[in-house]
């Protein structure tokens, strides 16, 4: 394994080439399909670009709840549950716990989905669950400058990171309030950030 | 809009080459990363690779299930309920009725989720929504050869073409003779085919 030598390129930039050959891509409808895709005019590789899977949990600890403060961008420096990107080869479930493991350092149990969110305007669905911390064992990993167990009237409504973060809060607030924890599906159709 | 030369390739080859610039990949963990990646020596460009959407509709008539019989491979002449990819720019329910639309000629109204499947062997999350036919008007898309309404006493079970539509089907069954319908998680952690 080689570290390649120009600097890692975070962005995703928009496809131009082929990732089977190399040649320079084309865009057009391919037969029985009714979408534009970009594709390959010398291998014939169509290149499908599909929504992304943000995996992550509300960790619950004695009715408090773990967030993270972000060390990275977007929205560097605003509390947020632990998520992120669902991997090849995991479950939904997998995952959340892995983001939790990884952003948090802490291990979760009992996951129970809460709330998945359509957010078609970044190309992405989020998918919370309830879980509950296996132990006060947790500590800053190398995405988030913080760590800490906040009470319901504790947490950071105007500096939280992602609308999909304060709904599912909401929610859970108000479901924890009314004795009842009910699953949702939710669509957020505009500003990215809140 | 021109169309490749080269035949159309619907297979999803290994990524070799970077699609910001073309150059050769090669796989590392880069800093920070948990996960093996191909990232390109030139640009710098990492690929990540994650999980897919399918999302589908239990289309409902009457009591009646719509079901479609797959005209195109993998599970060619087995019947499934219509879905497919999630695209860019949509919603979970967009995608479930344009499917539903594109496969069955049908149009479907108050979808409410019903299975979230995760399939990690293939990388893929199956999202089911029951919802019900605005009319009898649906004919076969290009990608069916058939589609029909099945009372639950005619559900071909031996000729489904995959394991997520068993078991959401089976839960759907049991759910109506139970009276009350149940959103529900699940992996299926073997087989991709019956």
């Amino acid at each position: 394994m080689t570290l390649p030598t120009a600097p890692f390129n975070l962005q995703r930039p928009p496809l131009t080439h082929c990732n089977n050959c190399g040649a320079k891509l084309q865009s057009c409808i391919p037969p029985g399909d009714g979408h534009e895709r970009m594709v390959c005019p010398a291998c014939g590789t169509i290149h499908y670009e599909n929504p992304k899977l943000i995996v992550g949990c509300i960790p619950i600890w004695e009715g408090k709840i773990l967030l993270c403060k972000r060390a990275i961008e977007p929205r560097y420096g605003y509390w947020t549950l632990p998520a992120g990107f669902m991997e090849n080869g995991e479950t939904t479930a997998d995952g959340a716990a892995r983001e939790t493991l990884e952003e948090a350092g802490a291990e979760v149990k009992n996951l129970t989905p809460y709330t998945v969110i359509d957010v078609p305007y970044v190309h992405q669905v989020h998918f919370f669950y309830r879980a509950e911390l296996v132990s006060l064992d947790f500590a800053s990993g190398e995405e988030s400058l913080d760590v800490r167990l906040f009470s319901e009237d504790e947490i950071p409504w105007s500096e939280l990171a992602f609308f999909t973060v304060i709904e599912t809060l909401k929610h859970f607030v108000a479901d924890r309030k009314a004795g009842q924890f009910e699953f949702r599906q939710m669509q957020i159709r505009n500003k990215p950030v809140p």
